[in-house]
């Protein structure tokens, strides 16, 4: 049996958190847990929906696998010390702790980069040095225990590795199948190393001047 | 301004529908609206997640898209007419009606694939034709202003296509970049014709004895 936390956030990326949650709740024996400091409707990023976080964190105090989403909220998350003081500790009993885009930032301000590699998104691979951690522009980064994924939609990469991780290649397979991640996007304009150049300069100035900057 | 309507109702498959909806809210001028026959909270087919639909289906008549996700509790939201009748109306008046694996199969009942090519989850392929459908194996499926998409995961590179019908490539390929949708699976198994024969029959008498079959 897996017990995998999710934590969910005031202006949490749903995206960040629903990748892994759909991947992760199929995988056989697991118990996936949504936590959060207040339960109850937690507000999203980019509109009007809100995700309901059934446990307080004190219900999960020692799951086996934590799983951290980004998102707009994540600069006030990381100054909320019950949140980091949550992930700090059931980070010591963990498989595995994992993140999702800007989530590796409330991984940071746990300690828990600290001398490891990581990923985030890739508009604030910069910050991931003030925490003691070495960047790295991979769409999952594994050091140690500890799983960092890149941008919103990478969840889903990083949720099949780490069933892979826990049951093997078939089950991380079957479950891949099951959700059809045979990805087709229209372009291959993912990554900023891909996109065209006027489109990543149009993004990171979109995104410098909205609340999505974490900074 | 696109008004769009993403549908929710109990047993949906969450990521059907946040894959498109994380995608659309990022589309400059568009409103993104979650409705449902009972606002609240909406259970989900995998687990504790819920989700809130905001708005009842009667506050939304006339948006400019659709969105319908699939899930194990399809077969009995094809059967509630409040539903269907509300997708047969307001698809009399959209730009784009579009589905996300086994929602296709609710756009069947409401009469809307009469005639057309459509896709659904790979599982449910030989249920179209019962709706006057062409079954089409590929992820995104557009027929007329009609966009049906595979499984689960295939609503983010459905939700990009759309995009660019709405705003252009270039809008299209920033939503990309911005949600870093650079896949990398670490296997190739998210179709029928990729994955490991032992996989797909696995998969296949799982989903056949489960609640997922919408039949």
């Amino acid at each position: 049996m897996s017990r995998i936390a999710v934590l969910l956030y005031p202006e949490m990326t749903a995206l960040d958190a629903i990748g892994p949650y759909e991947t992760l709740a199929l995988l056989p024996g697991s118990e996936v847990k949504l936590v959060a400091r207040d339960p109850g409707p937690i507000s999203t990023d980019n509109g009007p929906l809100e995700l309901i976080a059934a446990e307080p964190l004190s219900a999960v105090p020692d799951p086996d696998v934590v799983v951290v989403p980004g998102g707009a909220g994540t600069r006030a998350e990381m100054e909320r010390s019950e949140t980091i003081d949550w992930l700090r500790g059931a980070h010591q009993g963990t498989t595995w702790t994992t993140s999702v885009c800007t989530g590796a930032l409330l991984l940071g301000a746990a300690g828990i980069l600290e001398g490891l590699e990581a990923t985030t998104h890739w508009m604030f691979r910069d910050w991931l040095p003030r925490f003691g951690a070495t960047p790295v522009p991979d769409r999952v980064v594994e050091s140690g225990k500890v799983i960092t994924a890149a941008g919103v939609s990478s969840g889903i990469d990083m949720a099949l590795l780490l069933v892979e991780r826990l049951a093997g290649p078939q089950v991380s397979q079957a479950i891949q199948l099951g959700i059809e991640y045979d990805p087709q996007p229209p372009h291959d304009a993912g990554s900023p190393e891909k996109a065209p150049t006027e489109v990543v300069e149009g993004v990171r100035s979109l995104m410098a001047e909205s609340a999505r900057v974490p900074g």
